[in-house]
């Protein structure tokens, strides 16, 4: 059975509470659970990961070393300029769907360039708590490669 | 029944001959049949575009109006200058997908940036002829809402 | 009797339809209506012209060397990029006044540069139909010296 | 009857001494005489002011919100850097156009940029004389609105 | 009784210590010490936290949703990098002064710009322990309008 | 008794009139009789001098080395470009607070850069009326050390 | 017998006509049948093709997968932005030559710049109607590798 | 005899006084002794003016149209931004020589750039009160030319 | 006995696992184990540290204040964005060495630029397993200074 | 008889030996004999020079304006920055055409752009040895105009 | 007896010969008379020195150590790239005074910035063979400080 | 018996002379007898070489082709521009260690990148003298894989 490690960077605990106008009114449990039981559906299993740190999910990524044949990963605004993730996810070698719940391009500059991109296998972006669902869609069919 | 305009843009017709190294050895005519079949089985209706210019696309953009409840447009190199396609996105008013087979973000520096995506509701990119399938999936939610 | 040739680009067939905020609510039949008979009360003779194709508008302007004698042109997003729209102003000589309904310096920063302004005699921007108006005035002037 | 301001920046009061390849030959005195008698056509009053300090045109600005319905400016070389003009406009709430008798964008680099356009109504460049003419009627069009 | 967060970020724990030339000879307890009594002076509860991590400073950010009604923060060195902290305090929409104790402007260019700034209702520089008790009154008169 | 000069730059006049979403509906007349007052309270004398002219307030800044003890200066839209007036502030060699209503970073690009702030001792901004009266105990901490 | 095409892209149906001071007074036809009659020297058969649609231009490079050995290619303006076109080049897999007529480093800044040329064998400019027939030489030498 | 008018921009009547190890303690007065008295050693009358305010030296040179022959400026802080002072340069068209007593390229990067350069015959920096009386030279072989 | 601090950044605990074609083979246990013993057959006691984590090496290099004389440092990542850590370095004022295994000029440009470099004392890049072993000499010099 | 200058740049005496996979396995002198070979078949005379050293080609193309009609240069790096040799190549008049083996448009970023290109007739690059011998071709057309 | 180091860079020895319209029609030789000329009736001996090479001019620059108290240089096209020659007039520590016969700020983009203008004294440039002169006496006032 | 290059680029003649707060007062006589030395103890011979100019630089290294096996190279300032000397280490492609005495990263910002560097095994850069003791360590290790 295939494990697939989801990944919420930054802020992303107050999802359904921030801004909902972007960011819709699901709580991050209610998506983690939807995630979970699509993951089941699928035959794999996901484990669910959030953190504030840049540091705890540098840890967590390398962990998926050993735990992990796929990794989806929404590195909130780390995704702009945490090369440290970006090198994190370059080392642990398990194909990576990028996952953003708004359309970044749509946003401020900022938001428009990621620097976890270019190692990551694939990106979706703008769907809402779709991302997620699309996602899990994409990494199995990397990890079932 | 919803129906959806599949667009594709500049030298798509070449897939599968193009750089297989890059967009897969599927031809354009085998990605277009699965992404029917999916939308058939999801029920909606498919329909199916390639251009190799700027303004026979904007003129199928157009016509989406009228016959068209959801678009997906992989625009191939207009991504990245085609302003007038984005305005033909804008305007038409229509829940649009971009959809990308390769990782635009790991090649060419030209290729990490999209004039059309800020029109966009959301994009996926990476997933080679799984892109589409997701895109399929994702224009549904769109214009189910 | 001078022949002006009045050139429509990209999506401005759509105007009237497309985000009246920004243009107004006049079909571009009207304006373009208005704009003949305008032409016609200051004796001149005007052709409309309107594609979304960045050939057709050059085969147009280049056809205006035999039958036109001045060039109201409205390139709408290629105003921003066509450097072959350019050249081809710059080759057939003819007195061209750039015309924009929508004030291009109050919206996104792509629509802040216009490659074919250096080679028009002059440019009316942000006045909706009544730019279009002005411009008659502007290459009666420039075709009449 | 409507009331308009016609306000000349810096170094205008040269007009027709200086530079007369570029600006004509008609002195100031002479394009103020015509802009004032189309008023007077189109039933209008038109107040002119000209000035070399950037505060005495901000200060006859402020003034326009008690004395004048409409504004006509060339703000000459402060078109590209005086932001407390831009602000000055801003604040009086009337109905502007921006004029440069030259083509702007067909001269040096540093011309091609107006940090007052984004806070005009719209924008009339390169007719020499004429493109104070085409102002009025634009400013009647915009002040009768 | 209006309850502050006043949140230190990294390196400001050797306040006092490190380079006295930029950031005067208070310790760091001293300086917390004059704000809280100020805050109690006025009627106000302050809470003060300090950390190196950019995960623990969001963390204590949003726990502030629960317990303070307005914050004060010296984010240092990641006030001109840390998207992720700018995104905690847009999340958790309280009124927010940004303090700094040097005068950023005068030293080296990364320290001309503040991520965070755009997020927060305004900012006080350069006039050390001073701009911690001025933050106090303007924090004051935003949680209480 | 310690001297305080209170400079407004260009378009401060219009204070309560102009944009009161963003400057607030104090008039400034309200605003520096509140200063002048809050001055008097700490024992200082404070001189008000308004004016839009780039040359009068350097004209004031000057005069300032023989009448006042410290600056308090709003630049308006100055602030963004007048080296000059930096130059100034530079020369007469007082401890200047620069102060702002709005948050200038939450706002247009060109309003992020100050020209003068490394020449001053500090800034305060995006607090309203508040700005002023703190930058008052700002200033009294400057020329009191 | 090796088979070359020659294509000319936007406004180069005006050779000889416009600017004449830039591109000399040869019409295309008599650069043309130079060029054709240079390879039938040479053995080498040359179709030639002219179109000011970017479209077009790609659909006549795919085709030379089936009809040609080898490219040579005036892009006209679309050299400094045609990213679709670059594509099509890279994708039919032919050796191809670059040609400009003019110098383009000598002209205007947008000209300095060619997206096509790292696609292309290599490139020659300057030479006006001897560009052509040195290009003829050099997609011989290719095309016999 | 000829007539040289000699202008001193913003802050320069400070000079002897503000930062004396940049500019000298030579005050302004007895530099412009120095200058006018070798000015008629050489024959030559010389008009003094300094002013802060950017429109009364736009407003000096132009009378120097009708009552100098050449012009030796320093323009202080205008040097870098005032294009309003660069246009009138140009529109008298007098021999024009530009003055720093500093060595502006040794100081702050804004002081490296000065707009007025283009239009004035040529520069003398950075020899304290001697750039002055070398311009002198300078501007006497340019008039007698 | 001179006590020495190595520190070692984000994903460096995966060395002679992650891209061993750039990093080697060595794993880090066993590069430290060299380094401690340089360390001790050059008299100098080696503390060895990693993390991923910002705030924790932000907190050990403070530590060392109190326990070290110099310090080695690779920052991984955090290297190109750390300003946080640079003031950290800055802040200890001990003499401190930059180390980077791989050439990091060699690699992707955000690799080219180091914030830290310029409150090191100084760098060593390049050469594997002997940038840490030669930056044991470098700070054997700079401590007995 | 028309004489031919061939000037090669730094490191091109390596040809053949240097990075043959770009540079082609011709060795130098292999290349001029061709090149001397075609001349002398086209009746003209070539001497041929290179250098190491900018000043010694600078010197060897001043000397050209006694005893060459022509010149043709592969600058080597030079070319992307020696406005020294750029200076030359404009002062002595001389039609030059520029040479390079290799696409410089395919390789590293910096040799894109070449400074001598404004002041050469044109240029060819990337046909290898076949570039030299294209060369003749232009240059001969360019001495004989 | 004061002695000066006069150092012409690359090209300079074509004046006279070289653009005249730019450069004046004085021969090198007869400017380098008229300056040693002047020196003698100033009390001051001038060794001229002229090389193409940036290596002779930085050798020459050095033994100016031993034998000059000042320098003019006119560095030709090395003024913009060559630090080599900057880290050479700083490492002399000799007054030194910058020369242009041009208006370099009138010219192409890249003479606008000088490298080694932050390493002299001064500036002067723009009045042809003046320049020359003119540094005599700016040289003199240096070496005699 | 490895033989080793040690290359001094310009104005390194003057270490111990030019400077000497930032390169020491070690002459460079000095260092190269302790690099010598060092080399020897370590069983390489090393040759010294120093120049001011770039052609005898690169002369130098093409030499070592025949006579050296490894190289350590302090360009100088020719470390910032010469893509020439970049291109010669290429070419050579012997180990090469490039050297800097002191810390460019906290110097000018030209000095801050190296077009050497990635055509360099490594660098090491602000130790002084010793950085070119610690260059003999890395050079051994390189020439001895």
């Amino acid at each position: 059975m295939k494990r697939i490690l989801l990944v919420h960077g930054p802020n992303l605990n107050l999802t359904g509470i921030r801004e909902p106008g972007i960011y819709g009114r699901n709580s991050l449990a209610a998506i983690n659970e939807e995630v979970v039981q699509k993951c089941a559906r699928l035959g794999m299993e996901c484990n669910v990961f959030q953190s504030n740190s840049e540091g705890e999910i540098i840890d967590r990524l390398h962990a998926a070393m050993d735990d992990c044949d796929g990794i989806i990963i929404n590195a909130g605004a780390y995704t702009h300029y945490s090369y440290a993730i970006r090198d994190a996810i370059s080392a642990v070698r398990l194909p990576t769907v990028e996952v953003h719940m708004s359309n970044v391009h749509a946003r401020e500059e900022f938001r428009h360039h990621s620097v976890i991109a270019p190692v990551c296998a694939g990106t979706i972006a703008g769907f809402g708590k779709e991302s997620y669902l699309l996602a899990v869609d994409a990494v199995k069919a990397l990890v079932e490669e």
